[in-house]
């Protein structure tokens, strides 16, 4: 990919005759679309009949395009193995965890770790990379679409058998695995990997230790089969690699983009809902730090499908969605669809065109979006998004964890944009990062929900700290070993010694009457807790009310330069909100993030760095307007005028570029 | 059936012995029923054990009821299937959508496209007919009883040989229905019919067209197995045929009752809900207009189950019930069911008599029916309903079009009673009427709802638009083709060119914030909607607020001597509500809408005509008593005093005939 | 079991190594645990390949328990099947009513009926039995544990074979199930016992016969085989034997603890539903009158898995929990469970030392529980729960009926606790008795939501109202027969004649408008009832308004020294509560209640006889605080002074013992 901003959409001319083609061609270069997205599900298109394959609709579709400006991102059509593969073979399908087998007729129909549709992907794969790997318009590819976004964890004979593979791998003796997981409860002990079931149908829950372990093992195999794919394209092509994920699915994101090239994503997130809709780039920026993300798909107006709808974006949104991206790392803004679809079950999705090839509700906003894209794109391609001084790690394998013990139908991705949510209120820069992140240049780590803490996160923790940072550490965090036990050690582990702390006892204080108080606020305190030795020297919360009066939930622990805060509980309520944005605040300060403004709600800044000035991109994402405290002069680079500091206002979904120098 | 009225009940004299029939003998005579519906479920009395046939019981039954003065309509047994039939035969029994095969112990448990259950239904009504066909008590038949009310589709391997050979006929050519379909889409492409599944488990929705026609074609399945046991009964007896059906049923009536000879309907509505029990009337009398329709099954006093329990009528609803129903049309008024059960899964039903053989909670209600029925049994056989001038289109293939695309789960009978309820309450004289009626003698019809619109009802629509009619089109209307999926050429394809309207675009209006204005009155809009460009001379709706503003939500285009008028939104809300009754209004007045009265909600007035004299049968439904302006003098035929022209006040649950010259 | 009072745990040492034994010991002598259950779950530990037996363990723990002086209840381990029985051997699981077939991982997997788990299960109970049979340490014994928790009837072929003979046995003759069935209905009739089918897939609701029934097979296999385990334990131990159950089980209680030794429980209600917990005690307590039984499980702050905690007990109320438990006749107050366990699915679940071995935040409210114990075993070993005069009923077997035929969603348990619920509040010291409980001793006996009446019941209740008692019958009792099905010579059958009453229809009051006056307060009716006629002499609730309007809903029928009085319908609402205690209060005072005090709502009175004296246990349960009238002068025993008769306040939490000479 070049030194560009792409303005894109997901296009399936496989579904339309030449003269629609011609048309789309045109509309495209009158609404800015400098790159598609084709291919993903086109699978009985290219290989009509098993062995037979004909790339040349493709190769003349891509070669078309790029005579017309337009690039292409090629996928691999996995998600939809024709007929040829699934008739009569419902040992090659994906069955849930009921038992029930799927059949032909939607998507993701088929078990991916099924050998057979390994080698049929693998083949389909390499005649595409072949065909169409060294074009010039292919600047890009995508492989598959959306893993497990329908169906998460497989339970076919595959599965069981691979399953078994995967468990002697990790744990080389099923003594080993006996002893990690505590089989002897509830007589669920097992003499061989071949006895261990998949968390099928049973009465009542399985194994914790099962349940995670399976959801981790389906990780890894959709992972594994990503980059098996990669690797082939890589024999044809040096176009960049991506996926088009999202933190919905049943996949471990860090896992999958750790060999690929670039990293993408899909929301379809409301304007109500738009702080979920900025998490997404603020994590995808962070899995490959090199290079800009892409949204590789968005509505232009609504999502929908035959069962549902989403209400229509405002006009004025979808530009401030894209000014958003581009500012906070994007390279590509791209949609889903450019063509309403005639046929299948997703018809009614805001697309570009209409199926009958008129600008549909959302078309003007497309347009505004090209203009957008255009006037910032030298300012975006002059600078890059500051290093953020705070994080917040996001973990899809703490997902797994959470998912296998919710206690009270906790989800991780929720509780983290929760989260997200107030530090973005609070006008505070940040980073949302993988498990795995380096953590070089933060001044403050928040590492919540997240039952599992590996002991190298620990260790990378411990650094960043001793290095000064402060690390803030819960609610929900640690309590639980690699396999999905409790320690036995400490109610900790491992994270319990570091963080200088004794935890007394754990319990959940939803419904307890437990109050805390700290930062001068006091607030009803939920969740499962940790409940904290009081000391005078390093209690920063103390309960005041409930069975564990008088003792602490929030502690903090000097370490080298920095600290370890931990976090017990989970403040809740509108008191628990304000407690918790004193506490972000405090350590904010204490830790001189500087990366901060007094943006007012529903607005956001995103500031970037360049050679020797910045920019602060303000957007006004509700539509409601909004002002931010410039803290010294800028330049506004719409109208080249110089800005005194102080109050800047923004209009209704309007946004600024300011520079400072 | 002769020139009467019939006042009925559903008798199972096979599960109890002689000495309760005799009672039962004297009570019917003394509640005044006159017809008795037997033998629906006697299938294992009527040949317990396989080829054995036994009709004496029945025979004898019929004998002794006609001898009684009590006539019979006789049943076949073809929903309960005996233990010799489904004992060790999986393969004989109905599946579900998840696979589950049925098992024997209620009803509609056997697959009725199994070609051994053909060859046995048609051989158990065979031996029926032949000896019951010609007894003179045999005044009707029925043919099985409320077709697919517990299942749906079934997914049994018959079905899908059979659902291949009826896409083969529907088609022709593979080629064809991948054409039709757009199965390029998702790979869905087939290379053999043989290769089509049936809607059973998938990761996500099937193919619209798919879905919807495995829906079409079990709906014709069921129909062309109610034709043949018709053919078989008409060997051997003269008495007309019908069936017992409902709007809730997954089956298309229209098509059903083409080749029965009087239609029948099942409702169990309560008075809250009396608008629904009114729109079977107005609907199921346009079914078969040469012939009154019979209410089969109706409680009276409450529906109950082993599971579930209605409200029990208020005392003297029971007597309006039969009266707006013989007033509309009904020649018989039945009860579900003369004597409670003392086994079974319904035993709490409500009856007449009670399992012990007492009269129950309903039983002087249903004296009072037996009086109204004796009161105004002369008046109705000189009178017929009055031509309505108003007609509403209700489409069960339509509503098998929503149930695949339901958007928010949106059902066509719950919102066409809506529109109904509407029109009703405003005291318009209206027919509900099925898509291929005949149009002759409307002024306005309504077509709102259906997903798809044949090319020979526009054409229809079209010659009652220009011989003077008015044409109200929409919402949700023409928006699919037969195949289900969307048009290509424009939004609403024929229909959109019929109409004179452009499209501009379609979208949901739920949530958007989208306003229309139409007769001087503002209104939210919802619902999946289309916008039409604003003109002037057609526009009547325009969008005052949200993304389409400026636009048309309602054109008008003249046609011939009348107009179609596309309703593109639904107005929603209170205010929307009242833009719809003017709308109502105003094109009633425009067409010289003449049936129609003042009368107060929860009262109705039923128009009959008689030879040079016309009778209204007005009728206070909901208790609460309410009045009617009366446009000339008329004559009150139970006093046989003359009422002069003005408000006629009408108590809780009376009902008043008035006749006028 | 000796004259002391047990204070225990559960404990699983088969889980952790000898250094956290010996810590367990140390801890449990500390926190006056003087009794642990032990086994249930530990099968793979005694038999870890089939056929090789090794108690070893156990003995060695029994023994050393022992030493330290803590005693030992063991337990069967059948609910845990290893994995030789369930590995490769779908045919001996558990199948539920959709046919799924369970799979090793959790518990209650395998299907109880089989014969070959009953061959293994008998194997394993004898090897036990003969290795610790004998043990000094081995005061108890308990089988299995919660049959029928997390599943209800099983589907599985080998429970088809044997529910056939069940069936052969109950009815001799298929013909005779066909008549006592009423199978004519819907053609179900069998022709032979093979035919009958398991309530499984059907497109509507079973039959009500085949529904209960199957039920009442499925509760009669799994008494059977605790039957017959006991048998095996008594050839090798004299220790006694108990099951610990609930009310929330698959199963008769009565009939599992009728050929068992004594009876316990597990509960996990919080304080918010601290009747709930009561009415247990007042219901085990009549199980097995000669024994006390035992709080088997109870959580020391709250109950947790996986997927859902409960809020934690407030300080203090565990100690009231305990001392009500032993007031109300528990020998035995025991937790669920001693250690946290470090895998399975019930990690989070409270309990007394945390998995690293800290102490818990329930850990002082145990101590404040020994405490207790010590304190009140002279005063309870020296007493007995007094004799209650008034008896509620309680029947498994009618909740079996119930829930097949359960109107709207209506529960026996939750029914009864309602009931129960108002008399407890009312002061009344009463017993919840089984079916089959002797009546002696009683002055009033209630008998609600029991749809079918045995006669053997009827007969006792007769004879009980011919000494002098007051039978309060209703509502909803006695309205089907034995097999299910509704009466045929009147509403209620024999009660119907015994109560000396005319039922003269039934009817569902729910939402009819039906309001009855009883006791000078008139209430709104509801639920399914019975209407009588009204008679001025005999009838005590008569209808005001509503369709029954001038009938009766309550009345009495006096018969030798007593009454029976009926109450045809449930009086709902604020209102309809006060009626009920009205009916309760004025039937008490006719019968010479004398075993009740003005006690607070919240606090309870449990009266205690000993040998010339009573004790009344005065307890606040609620944490509010509350009183009672002392109707003489006492002795409060924990402080040795007199107290003056009188109004005596009770504190938050507090229990106070006075004693009456």
């Amino acid at each position: 990919m070049g030194k560009k901003l792409y303005h894109g959409a997901a296009y399936y001319p496989e579904l339309w005759d030449e003269r629609v083609i011609e048309e789309d061609i045109i509309e495209m270069k009158k609404t800015g679309i400098n790159v598609v997205r084709i291919g993903e599900f086109a699978w009985a298109s290219m290989e009509p009949e098993e062995g037979k394959y004909d790339l040349s609709f493709f190769k003349n579709i891509i070669n078309k395009l790029h005579e017309n400006g337009i690039e292409t991102v090629m996928c691999t059509p996995t998600p939809t193995p024709p007929i040829w593969y699934s008739h009569g073979h419902p040992e090659r399908m994906y069955v849930d965890r009921d038992g029930k087998v799927m059949g032909h007729g939607s998507r993701q129909h088929a078990c991916t770790n099924h050998p057979y549709f390994r080698e049929r992907a693998a083949l389909i794969t390499e005649n595409i990379a072949k065909e169409v790997g060294s074009l010039p318009g292919v600047i890009g590819w995508q492989i598959d679409n959306e893993f497990k976004c329908h169906v998460s964890e497989c339970m076919c004979h595959t599965c069981k058998d691979l399953w078994h593979l995967w468990l002697k791998e990790r744990y080389e003796s099923v003594e080993n695995l006996n002893e990690a997981w505590g089989t002897k409860i509830w007589s669920e002990y097992y003499h061989s990997f071949e006895q261990v079931p998949q968390p099928g149908p049973a009465p009542f829950l399985h194994n914790s230790s099962l349940h995670t372990m399976y959801q981790l093992f389906s990780m890894e195999k959709i992972a594994e089969f990503s980059d098996g794919q990669a690797e082939i394209i890589r024999k044809y092509s040096s176009a960049p690699i991506t996926h088009n994920s999202s933190v919905f699915f049943s996949v471990d994101n860090e896992r999958i983009f750790k060999n690929l090239d670039f990293a993408s994503f899909d929301t379809y997130a409301t304007i109500e809902n738009y702080p979920a809709y900025l998490i997404n780039s603020d994590l995808w920026r962070n899995f490959k730090k090199d290079r800009g993300f892409w949204v590789m798909e968005t509505s232009p107006s609504y999502a929908a499908s035959l069962a549902s709808y989403a209400a229509p974006h405002p006009n004025g949104y979808l530009r401030v969605e894209a000014a958003a991206a581009y500012a906070l790392g994007a390279e590509a803004f791209c949609y889903w669809l450019w063509r309403q679809q005639r046929a299948g079950c997703e018809q009614p999705h805001g697309s570009v065109l209409s199926a009958w090839g008129k600008p549909t509700v959302g078309y003007e906003n497309v347009l505004e979006v090209a203009d957008l894209k255009n006037e910032i794109e030298p300012i975006i391609l002059s600078t890059a998004p500051s290093q953020a001084e705070v994080a917040i790690t996001y973990s899809d394998r703490g997902k797994a964890f959470l998912k296998t013990e919710s206690h009270r139908n906790l989800n991780h991705r929720s509780l983290v944009t929760d989260f997200y949510k107030r530090i973005l209120n609070m006008g505070i820069h940040r980073d949302v990062v993988p498990e795995g992140a380096d953590l070089e240049g933060y001044k403050v780590l928040f590492t919540p929900f997240i039952h599992y803490l590996s002991s190298e996160y620990i260790a990378r923790a411990r650094e960043f700290v001793e290095k000064g940072g402060i690390w803030i550490v819960g609610p929900l965090t640690g309590g639980r070993t690699e396999n999905h036990t409790v320690h036995t050690d400490c109610a900790l582990g491992e994270l319990e010694k570091t963080a200088g702390v004794e935890v007394l006892y754990t319990f959940p204080m939803d419904d307890s009457g437990t109050v805390g108080r700290a930062f001068d606020i006091s607030a009803p305190l939920g969740m499962w807790s940790s409940v904290f030795e009081a000391n005078s020297e390093t209690s920063v919360g103390v309960i005041e009310e409930g069975l564990a009066k008088g003792k602490s939930f929030i502690t903090e622990h000097k370490l080298g330069g920095g600290k370890i805060v931990m976090l017990g509980s989970l403040p809740i309520g509108e008191s628990g909100d304000l407690q918790l944005q004193k506490l972000v605040h405090h350590y904010s300060e204490e830790a001189n993030v500087t990366l901060r403004s007094d943006v007012t709600q529903g607005t956001i800044v995103a500031p970037r760095q360049g050679d020797g000035f910045s920019v602060w991109f303000v957007i006004n994402m509700d539509g409601n307007g909004g002002s931010v405290t410039l803290p010294q002069q800028g330049v506004d680079l719409q109208t080249n005028t110089v800005i005194e500091p102080g109050k800047l206002e923004i209009g209704k979904f309007e946004y600024k570029m300011i520079q400072f120098n």
